[in-house]
C-alpha cells in the first residue's frame, strides 16, 4: 500500500480542523468594541490551537513523506491520531469560553498529551514496519522534541490544578518549542533526495 | 473514464463528514467537570461513527482503486452512498443528545444499514462493468464482511425495541469486526501491485 | 494556465458545500419519532439539494476535463458559478424551515437558475478561449440539457406563485432529467481519449 | 521541500474558508420576503469576503506556483496567512450582523490589512529564498497592487471613522482592483511555461 492515500486523507482532515475552529468564536450581536472582549480568551485559545494544529501539519507530514510504505496497524495509528486532533475544536471553545478555568485548561491538555502519545504511536507503528531499512523514519520516529511535547503536557495538566495560567503556560511552550526548525530533521531530508535523485538520474 | 476524479471527490465529501461531527458536541456553558457529563453519550457515539465513516473510507478507496475504469452507474452508485454516509452527523448528534433512547438507536441502525446497502450496489455496478476481466474487483465485491455488516444492522435494528443498548452492541460490534485485518484482500492487493511492476518493467 | 488547479479548488468548494448542508438538519431535542416530522422538510430539501450539487460537480469536472486550458474570464466565470453553488445551503435550509412556502421556494428557484446561467456563461467563455479547435469544449458548450434547465427554472420560479409545490415539481424534473445519461457527450468522450491514445501511442 | 505539499493544504484551507463562510447568514424562521431583509448586509459583506478570499486564493497560487522550493520561514509565513484568512468568516459576519457600523468595518478593516501584510511577508520569505535564481518569483514579489492593496486598507480603516461607508468603499475598491486582468505576470507564466517546455522537449 502506498502512502499516498493516507497523506490526502490526512491532509484534508487536518485543513477542516484548523478552519472549522473558528466558528467557535460566536459573533457578538452587539456593534461595540467593548462587545469583543469576552470573545478575547476564545481567540487566544484559537491562536493556540491554531498553532498546535498546524505543527500537527508539519510533523504528520514529514513523518509519512519519509515512510515508503504504509499497512494496516499504520492505517489505524493514523485514524486514532486524527481522532484526538479532531477534539481540538470542542477543547478550544470550552477552554475559551470559560475564560481558562481550571478543568476546561485540564482537558485541554489532556487532548494535547493523547495527541501526543497518538503521535508517538504512528511513529513507532512506521518504524516497527520500516525496521532498519530506513534510517530517516528511524531518526523521525526517535525524536526528542515528541516526547518532551508529551512530557511538558502531563506537568502542564498538574500544574493547572495549582493554577490554570501554569498549565497554559506549558501549553504555549511546547508550541513555541516547535518554531525552531530542527537542523538534523532538515538535513536528513535532503540527503534523502539528494540519494533520491542520484538512484533516479 | 478514470477514477482519479470520484476518488478525489468522495475522498473530500468523506473528510469533511469525519470532522464537521465534532461540532455536533455542543460546548457547555459551565466549567465544571460534571457539565461534561451530559456531553458523554455524545461523545460516545461521536467515536462510534468516527470509527464507522473510517472504514467506510478504507473500503471505499480499496475498491475504486481496484477498479480500472467507471461509468455513469458506478458514478451514481458512489453519490448514493456518499448522501447515507453524509447522514451519520445528524444520527450521531440525535442518538447522543437523546443518551441512546429507542428511536434515535434505531434511525442510526437505518443509517447504517442503508450506507451498507449503498455500499453493496456500489461494488455490484462495479463488478458488473469490468466482468470477468478484474478478478480483484469480483474478489472485494463478493466481500463477505460487507453482507454480514449489513445482516448485523438490520438485527440490531429489531433488538433496538427489545433494548436500545443491544442494537447499539450489535453497531459496536460491526465497526470492531472491521478492526481486524483481512489478509486474503492484502495479499490479492500486493498480487495486483506485482502484475502491474511486471507490465511497466 | 493549466486546469489543474482550477479543478482542484473547484472539487474542494463543491465537496464541502454539499456536505456541510446536512448541518441545516438541526438535531431535534425529543426523542420520538414525531419529533422528526417538523425534520422531513428540510430532509426533502437537503435530498434535492444533494442531487443538484451533484450533478453540478459532474458537469462541472465534465466540461473543465474537456478544457486545454483557462485565463482570467474563465477563472473568474468558475468562481461566479461556485458563489451561486455556495448559496444552495442556505436556501435549502429556508425551503426546509418553511415546508416550501411561496417565497423560499422562489428563491430556491432563483439560486438555481442564476447557478444555471453561471455554468452557461462558463461555457460560453470556454468556447471563446478553444475556438474552433475544439469541437468538444464547443460540444459540451452548446449543450442542450443545460438551456433547456434554465428555462424549467424560470417557469418554476413563476408557477410557485401559483402554488409552491408546482415550482418544486419543475425543480425535481431538472434533477431527473440528468439523471439519464448522454450518451452523445459519453461517446465524444470515448473518441477524445482513443485520439489522445493515438497520439501518445 | 517541495511545494506540492504546501499548495494542497492551503487550498483546502482557503476552499475551506470560502465555504463556510455562508454559514454565517443564520436561515430566518419565517417565510416572509420581509424576513430576508435582515440579512442582506450580512449577504453584502458575504459577497466581499467571498471576492476577497477568491483572489487571495489565485495570487497565493500564482506565487507558491511560481516557487520553486520552500523552507522552515516560508512555511511558517504562509500558516501565518493562512491564519488571518481564516478570520473572515468572523469579521463577515460581525459587520453584517451589526450592518456596517463603525467598530466591525473597522475590524474587517484590520483582519484585510494584516492578511495583506501577511502575504507580503509570504512574498518577501520567497525571493529571500530564491534570490536572483528566479526573475518570476521576485517580479511577483514586487508585485505594486499588493502593495497598494495594503494602502487602501489602512485608508479604510482610518475614513471608517468618519463613516462607515467610507471604510467599506475602499475595501470594494480593492476587490475591484484585483478583477482587472494583470497582463505582465500572465506574460511571465506563459513565458516561463514555454521555456519549461524548451528544456523537457
Amino acid at each position: 500500500m502506498g502512502t499516498g492515500r493516507l497523506e490526502a486523507f490526512s491532509d484534508g482532515v487536518i485543513a477542516i480542523i484548523i478552519t472549522i475552529m473558528v466558528l467557535e468564536m460566536k459573533v457578538p450581536h452587539s456593534d461595540s468594541l467593548v462587545s469583543l472582549l469576552p470573545i478575547l480568551p476564545v481567540f487566544i485559545s484559537y491562536v493556540l490551537s491554531f498553532v498546535n494544529v498546524a505543527i500537527y501539519w508539519n510533523n504528520h507530514h514529514h513523518i509519512i513523506q519519509a515512510a515508503e510504505t504504509i499497512n494496516a496497524p499504520v492505517m489505524w495509528a493514523n485514524i486514532h491520531l486524527l481522532f484526538w486532533i479532531s477534539l481540538f475544536p470542542f477543547v478550544t471553545g470550552w477552554m475559551g469560553e470559560n475564560h481558562f478555568a481550571t478543568w476546561p485548561v485540564v482537558l485541554y491538555g489532556v487532548v494535547s498529551f493523547m495527541a501526543g502519545v497518538a503521535y508517538y504511536i504512528l511513529a513507532k507503528c512506521l518504524i516497527k514496519l520500516h525496521g532498519k531499512r530506513s534510517t530517516l523514519v528511524a531518526a523521525l520516529g526517535r525524536d526528542k522534541k515528541g516526547k518532551i511535547s508529551v512530557i511538558i503536557y502531563a506537568s502542564g495538566i498538574l500544574l493547572s490544578f495549582v493554577h490554570p495560567w501554569l498549565g497554559l503556560a506549558m501549553y504555549f511552550a511546547v508550541a513555541t518549542m516547535w518554531f525552531i526548525p530542527d537542523p538534523r530533521i532538515e538535513s536528513k531530508l535532503v540527503e534523502k533526495e539528494a540519494i533520491q535523485k542520484q538512484e533516479n538520474g
